[in-house]
């Protein structure tokens, strides 16, 4: 494999014609925090914000990966550019490399409509999470009408994804806990669609009646967005067109409110915030800016002036 | 109580002269980020730098307060004024009552040359860890000639603390694991002094002569300190004296060296480090600063601006 530098516009334009190639060595560039990252950021940022991006979390065993599978089945049947990126570790995505759901997804993996990338095997959560914005960007710009967002839901990392998604499915499934589990889950308050999977197994009525009735409880200001509760089954692809007609209201509602620029507004604000202070951290322990730090430390050393009023003159210069 | 404003020259000369509730208010002050905390940072700067600070670790059951007592015995009958920093969750000083130790530590609680705070139950490690410089600032401050720092030895919080001292004691006992063991819980690189307690115990001297030669073998640059292993049983006070007069030559070696400039300095360095980023994330959430930071997003979000461009318009305004 080549170690020159790449040609970035051109890989974009590749990107963006539709080339998997291109698509993924973009992601690569972006995930390993290359050279070439600032380049390709800047070259993707006139193409961004037209992907649909649909978070997909729930409790390992809901069925995340199957639904993610027919989700992208129905959207191909509409003629709809799809990206799934996962970022779970236990999606059978993960490394590339599909460990179940073969017959489902084995379509999908030859349709040049669909791309699948797993970040699954890079590095540790944190770090992931770090990438995703800038992965979402690349895919966003790439022209995909829908990004899928795969994690499992548990912890911090699905509330990160959920905050990078435009639209959230949470998914449960019977059998996995009651209610009251589900809110100790948190996640009564993440999704913006709930589908009860494996809707052919006992209990799973009862599990949306309880979800339905726990959300409607739920206290929203004026004109927010109910989310619905709905029934599926991912494995015969039943209920997933309906599922799909609501992840578009969602998509619709909060464009028309509103909502959906104040949710990227924040998450743009916060991947700023983020690459601000890690790029400060840098320069900080760079020669010429290291020195700056070094001078001031050794003033608090000798007495002259506390960390606090170092710090001052470290931000303010 | 009061909740006016505190009066910090008063407070600060108070703690200098010796009285235990203004040492106690000032390190409140500090930990709970009260509003004085700048000023009293500011007044407290001339006076840091002499106490030296001794890290005391080692996994739970080896016997670090029991040692933590001796070692305050033998150094308050040498004169010496000493604070002790329990940031142990299983330390009997938690909480500041005594769960064990009780016959040990007791006479210490009534000497006026002791100072004894807990700082287990202040909201959690990593707060604790943040808060961690500034409160050995007072202790220091405040003209204690010895800072006793006890750490559980396990995980991040311990690798925190050993950096914020001059010397670090590492407590190892028999019967808690070979030196293979040792080697995997990363001890063999923080320690300055080794310390085999419970050397009245079967396999003492068995893991004092391992210890050793994996310590041996370790490469140093030249001119390093090479840690000592000694042998103690706290109960009894065996072995102390020995242990305080090898922290006293690690200090001396340290000051001599200039290791222990470089220690101090590499500290302060990541202590402003720190507080400047922590004051930025403030900043950029404050009205003002927060609105160029929206408009920011707002240009991302149009596509006019990528997030990496943001930032740096964010961080060189």
């Amino acid at each position: 494999m080549a170690l020159a530098a790449p040609d970035v516009p051109e890989l974009v334009a590749l990107a963006r014609a539709g080339q998997p190639r291109a698509v993924g060595r973009l992601l690569s560039l972006v995930e390993d925090d290359s050279p070439s990252l600032r380049e390709t950021m800047a070259a993707l940022a006139p193409h961004c914000g037209h992907a649909h991006v649909v978070g997909i979390t729930g409790a390992p065993g809901v069925g995340k990966s199957t639904s993610t599978a027919a989700l992208v089945t129905v959207l191909r049947a509409a003629g709809r550019r799809v990206a799934v990126l996962a970022v779970d570790p236990s999606s059978p995505f993960s490394g590339g490399a599909f460990l179940g759901d073969r017959v489902r997804m084995s379509e999908h993996v030859t349709d040049p409509g669909v791309f699948i990338r797993s970040m699954a095997s890079r590095g540790h959560l944190g770090g992931l999470a770090r990438s995703t914005p800038q992965a979402l960007r690349v895919l966003d710009a790439a022209g995909f009408d829908v990004i899928l967002v795969e994690t499992v839901g548990v912890g911090q990392s699905e509330v990160e994804v959920a905050r990078a998604a435009d639209t959230t499915v949470v998914l449960v499934a019977p059998g996995m806990g009651d209610g009251i589990q589900l809110a100790k889950a948190g996640i009564l308050e993440i999704g913006d669609v709930y589908v009860v999977n494996k809707a052919d197994r006992e209990g799973s009525a009862s599990l949306e009646r309880e979800l339905s009735s726990m959300l409607a409880r739920a206290e929203r200001p004026p004109g927010s967005w109910a989310p619905p509760v709905l029934a599926a089954t991912a494995t015969l692809g039943e209920g997933i067109p309906a599922v799909l007609e609501r992840l578009g209201a969602h998509r619709d509602w909060a464009r028309e409110s509103g909502a959906l620029q104040q949710r990227r507004l924040r998450r743009v604000r916060e991947d700023v915030e983020s690459i601000a202070l890690t790029s400060l951290r840098r320069r900080w322990a760079r020669a010429g800016d290291g020195r700056q730090l070094d001078a001031l430390a050794v003033r608090v050393l000798s007495g002259q002036l506390d960390p606090y009023a170092a710090a001052e003159e470290l931000v303010d210069g």
